[in-house]
């Protein structure tokens, strides 16, 4: 039996971040980029979906909009839109399930087999899986602590005019933790302008800043429309429930609402219906906060336990928010191969950083998360892998 | 400003199905093919979500399997494939958000630019613009009342080697209605056999059938793994929850498996427990052995306005299931043009058949659907369309 697949399908790759290893309960894992479930509120949930299965139960388990309940987009335009600095209305928005889904229809509407799609280098692992399904060419932008590189992205385009859509995390990025300055996204905006290129600002965890001022949104210093924003509950909410959105321009918008409706004709009715119950009974900025605090913990302790136990070479970021620290060890080791030898030996797991990367090697960085540990199982881990990093150094 | 869409996003088309012109509440319409919502079991699915909510909220908001949860999968095969005539195990099973995106994913996978994919001429328009966007040519099949006719398949298959799916919706048919015999559907998995070619099978309607027995499904007849079998809780159950699945062979469920990872990562925690929950403290068996009833009365009444209120040269299928009556009109009625006239005039609405056809003319066909609308709309709306259609001939 010989299968034809497209050459598209010859291109799906599993993630790396999604990796069955992990699931052993013995592990203490700072893989997984998922949000602590113990902060999920349960019970307001549970009185949202009641309120809607009561008042509006027919509505809420039948065939909806599209483009998503003109309630949820306003409360997003109003709410989670101008907080990011972003001044837009429900018409300039469609739901998507979560952001990744925002993400695998960017590469669908913008970029045709061989076009080059520019990111930063490293990269999320999941919009490269999903990029890679249409058969681009990556141009990796290299980044410094305020995010991806102006000059060096200016350079790229100049030398690939077939390149068709730029990819970016400025917010606490995955897999680096690091955030672009204020003139950085000031010029981004304008590169999309100038260069007439799609910005792809992914922006998933921008809400979770744990000190200083959160930076406006890439979107804000767009002029004339060439700034698509992608946001989501899953990290400041519950990613159970899978809404997210695209923020963009009209022409463009139209794209995303027609791919939306051929892929899966909408998001969950109920899903949304609870987030709208849920947001008008309830204060998600004070839920925010909460969490924040939360993470903001675990973020100090996992930097402490870094300086404690781990071996002094070790090149860490530090992220003023969102869920992940990168590390960059000796060339020396292979992060995979140590992955091995964490879970066997050591009882923990991390993310070995090569797939984050859009060209090979980079075999020697590992992406940490901090998210979905408690503190006493942050300490223990991060001494655990710490032995193990010094029996390499 | 000048946008660069990639060349799959300048072939996305709105459906004709999802028209706003339907909206109009004053507007009896026959064009929707949505399940009557007054049939929803709004009270149970409520226990469903509180007890999942209390018991395991947590779970139920957070990440999940993107394959889909084993207890769910379990129960599709033990009950929904195994009533379809198909003994396979959860491992044989991906979900997806409803089996529109099983479609769109079949397309991903299979099918290159400039492939051909086969389909029953007419076929589900939902599924035409979904493909459409991976840039395939279609080879329409003809139907008689017994489905897409084998001899003009195996025709189609010499003369189009760059053939890669076969697109069936072997019961009660979108839009015509007809139910493909089971001498054909034995045919159809020996020709997926024969030219080593996917045979999709979308099977929405199956079990929602008024008379005689259900035939098994082409999956049922597959030896060697040709077949794929798309199902849904959508139209047994309901549609705000997104779960759908993708029954296939382990090669090809790889590739769905994949395909959902990188396009939104999983379905709906939440809606996904909700079902499991639903499912064991209630029958769905009885609750589709409920709605088959009234939707049966539908169509009989349907059936019978026809006979009573429409001119008697119409030529009309009378499906043993599903939700759709297929119209053929005189060549003279344009019925884009009629609908305008329809809902202005006679304030009914019903999707012209044009969009269903792989190929253009075809312009004198309508689609009613007789499940969401009640009894005495369904006498009224049928009158007033019957009226306006006399007047044409």
């Amino acid at each position: 039996m010989q299968i034809r697949f497209s050459e598209r399908a010859k291109c799906f790759r599993p993630s790396e971040i999604r990796n069955k290893l992990f699931d052993d309960p013995e592990i203490i894992t700072f893989a997984a980029g998922k949000p602590e479930e113990t902060l999920f509120p349960v019970k307001d949930v549970m009185e949202a979906a009641k309120h809607v299965l009561k008042l509006e139960g027919e509505k809420a388990l039948q065939y909806s909009d599209t483009q998503g309940l003109r309630e949820i987009r306003q409360m997003i335009a109003s709410q989670r839109m101008k907080q990011a600095g972003v001044n837009v209305t429900e018409d300039d928005i469609t739901l998507t399930s979560g952001s990744q889904q925002g993400i695998e229809f960017s590469a669908k509407i913008f970029v045709n087999e061989g076009d080059a799609i520019i990111c930063e280098n490293p990269s999320y692992v999941g919009a490269i899986n999903a990029f890679k399904t249409y058969r681009p060419k990556y141009i990796g932008i290299p980044m410094d602590e305020d995010g991806m590189i102006m000059e060096e992205l200016e350079k790229a385009l100049i030398a690939n005019p077939n390149a068709r859509m730029i990819y970016t995390i400025p917010d606490f990025q995955n897999p680096t933790g690091r955030t672009m300055s204020i003139d950085r996204r000031k010029k981004l905006a304008e590169i999309g302008s100038k260069y007439q290129i799609p910005v792809i600002e992914d922006s998933p965890y921008a809400e979770l800043i744990y000190e200083g001022v959160r930076a406006p949104a890439v979107k804000s210093f767009d002029k004339d429309g060439w700034v698509v924003m992608l946001g989501t509950f899953s990290k400041i909410f519950c990613p159970g429930l899978r809404v997210g959105w695209v923020c963009a321009s009209e022409e463009m918008l139209q794209k995303y609402i027609l791919a939306k409706q051929s892929s899966d004709l909408q998001c969950g009715s109920l899903d949304e219906k609870i987030i709208i119950a849920y947001m008008q009974k309830y204060n998600l900025n004070e839920h925010v906060e909460e969490i924040r605090k939360v993470y903001r913990e675990r973020r100090d302790l996992m930097l402490e336990c870094i300086r404690t136990y781990f071996p002094k070479e070790i090149k860490y970021t530090i992220p003023s928010g969102g869920f992940f620290i990168w590390l960059e060890l000796k060339k020396e080791i292979n992060a995979k191969e140590l992955l091995l030898e964490a879970v066997k030996n050591a009882k923990v797991a991390f993310v070995p950083g090569g797939a984050f990367f859009t060209d090979s090697g980079h075999s020697n960085y590992i992406r940490l998360s901090f998210s979905f540990v408690d503190k006493e199982k942050i300490e223990m881990g991060m001494k655990r892998l710490g032995s193990l990093l010094y029996s390499h150094y």
